[in-house]
């Protein structure tokens, strides 16, 4: 149908960057053919985040059509650009494109199991909705992404909510566009792994009101009454607008068990650090705590040394009361991740402290592929009675 | 702060498409400096939808940074892409992209009267739900967006609703994407120029669940019980769709006003032609009925001859009783689209028959400037006693 439609289509817009020759086609035996018709170029590669995929080259045929077939690539939700001629730039035959704050990249779907949370089913589909918010603590409107699982609005139950922030460089939308946050969701509850929960996608850089590219609603301007530049490092500010400004919000609005125990908050990369600093400092509002490779322990160069004891005074002293507050405490870190290191070192002082938490290690580097499966594996441990 | 973010950015991912030069910067005098930087290429254009947008030329200096500046561009938000040796492609130096179905362009916004509504500004906004309803005439879920006012959450008040299709290619992002309804209505609300409404924006294409990229959610696969390929233009089934399955899911969802003054029918191109075939059929439940650029009386391959007697049996032979049940039918078409003489001819057999009507021509063909435009004419006139 869209094939035909697209063929006759009637619409006269300046730039079908897309009504080109189909690309990222994925065969029966999971290899990808990659296509680009760009008959004066003199150098096209393909730049993947799959084993090998860095600078594969692509060849030209007589009818200047560029293209390359990869070996199979394993399951996963992938990303990838062209270099045309020394330019990165998108797959014009790829109509496939998520985004992370400024960056665009194409999305390769790669089918199997460990890919298989990632793909729309025909299900109930929760519902996603986008809500300005009144933040006091930064004086503007903000916006945030607020998902409903299915069954949310035909009754009248409270459900557990889960706070989840992304990283540096992300926004609000990143947890969908790269983290398919709504389609995971959708099939573990489907599929009775994860109770029905509310999500709530902060953005969570103070400095700015919204994503740079919102489908058509764009950036808004500075204006005098916005803060200059709060770092999302700053915690204190991360406390004061998740707690006192966006929890609040989102417990007025929607159907929420407004106790610890029905509250989760997680986060990868920068967004782990808020989320552990935040979580871990207010278990009197949070009894789930999540974070993916953050880079808090090390490994990472925006943060000074790190030392638990100062980050959470009081938190190591009395074990047993921390673990009696602490639901779970869920940390996850690619084994690739130059973070990995300072991870295990902080996980085991918090074991010598004999602090609970779950460490989970994935294969993979700093990258989506780690923080969609901390999502999946952690999503089906919150709001339980233990783990 | 975002570029600060963007320069420590520490986030792996395989294609920073857009971690480039700067691209699209509209100086004070309403020029736009285009930049892509590509060493090894041999030719590099931009195709925008302004005048003299087509094909202009870049050129290269010694580093291997390809420019242009233009001439003073026209307030409007424009639309375009790059031709990179022979390849169409998004300028990676520009972070705003919009999507119409398959075809991505990036969008560049002049400031000025002209485009003044589709800039967000610091005022109240409206939420936007991705809902999926039940269809039971496709037998399956879809996914419909729906816009309420700022207000509607805090209040009890009902509002009326704006359905609006899209045209051809589209889906059910592209008033959102190309078209920024939202930010729209967001504007004239907040000058008190339309009244708060909600704004139900489905997608047409009855063959599919829901846009092919949702940001995150993907294209359901096609199911044995998915109807094959219903086509658009089969108007039965969009008033089957419409008003048995999207009207009754958000009437009981949203606090609508459900009467026919409340409820507004509109839409653009292939949707044009549905808002009006549904809508002057179904006068029982809409008193307001808009239609932008349709090709339904001509001038697009894609429809049989147009007759207006055939179309709306009824319609004409009672004007008064029409009349009485019209509230506002409104037209409008771009004066270089082909569908303008066709257009025209139509409204003068319709006038001819005493039918009132509205007719605006706007500069343009057929195109999003004519369609936004549209929308920010029409809307102030809804819900209202007459015009």
């Amino acid at each position: 149908m869209r094939t035909f439609l697209a063929t006759i289509g009637l619409i006269t817009l300046a730039s079908l960057a897309h009504a080109q020759v189909r690309s990222a086609e994925v065969t029966s035996d999971r290899r990808v053919i990659f296509r680009l018709k760009a008959p004066q170029a003199t150098e096209v590669r393909v730049n993947g985040n799959w084993p090998g995929g860095r600078n594969v080259v692509m060849t030209k045929d007589a009818a200047g059509l560029w293209s390359v077939t990869t070996a199979p690539l394993p399951a996963e939700l992938w990303t990838y650009s062209f270099s045309l001629d020394g330019a990165a730039v998108l797959d014009p035959g790829n109509d496939q494109v998520a985004r992370e704050g400024r960056r665009y990249s194409n999305v390769l779907l790669i089918p199997g199991a460990a890919s298989a949370l990632y793909q729309p089913q025909r299900i109930a589909h929760g519902t996603v909705d986008a809500v300005w918010y009144p933040s006091g603590n930064l004086k503007t409107g903000r916006r945030v992404l607020v998902y409903t699982p299915p069954g949310y609005e035909q009754g009248k139950a409270k459900y557990p909510a889960l706070y989840l922030l992304h990283g540096r460089g992300g926004d609000e939308e990143s947890w969908i566009s790269q983290g398919v946050a709504n389609v995971i969701l959708d099939n573990l509850i489907a599929q009775g792994k994860a109770k029905p929960m509310i999500m709530v996608i902060l953005n969570a850089n103070w400095g700015e009101s919204a994503a740079l590219n919102l489908g058509g609603t764009r950036v808004l301007p500075a204006g005098p009454e916005l803060p200059e530049a709060p770092l999302s490092s700053d915690y204190d500010m991360g406390e004061r607008e998740i707690v006192r400004d966006v929890l609040p919000f989102i417990e007025s609005r929607y159907r929420t068990q407004a106790t610890r125990e029905g509250r989760a908050i997680a986060g990868l990369s920068m967004g782990a650090g808020i989320a552990l600093a935040v979580g871990l400092k207010r278990l009197d509002t949070f009894a789930y705590v999540g974070q993916f490779s953050s880079g808090l322990f090390g490994g990472s160069p925006a943060y000074p040394a790190f030392d638990l004891e100062s980050y959470w005074p009081g938190l190591l002293k009395d074990p047993a009361a921390t673990n009696k507050k602490l639901k779970l405490l869920f940390f996850s870190c690619g084994t690739e991740d130059p973070r990995m290191p300072f991870q295990e070192k902080t996980v085991a002082a918090m074991q010598s402290h004999k602090i609970n938490l779950l460490f989970k290690r994935y294969p993979g580097g700093h990258e989506w592929s780690v923080w969609r499966t901390s999502l999946a594996e952690m999503a089906p441990l919150l709001f339980k009675t233990g783990y």
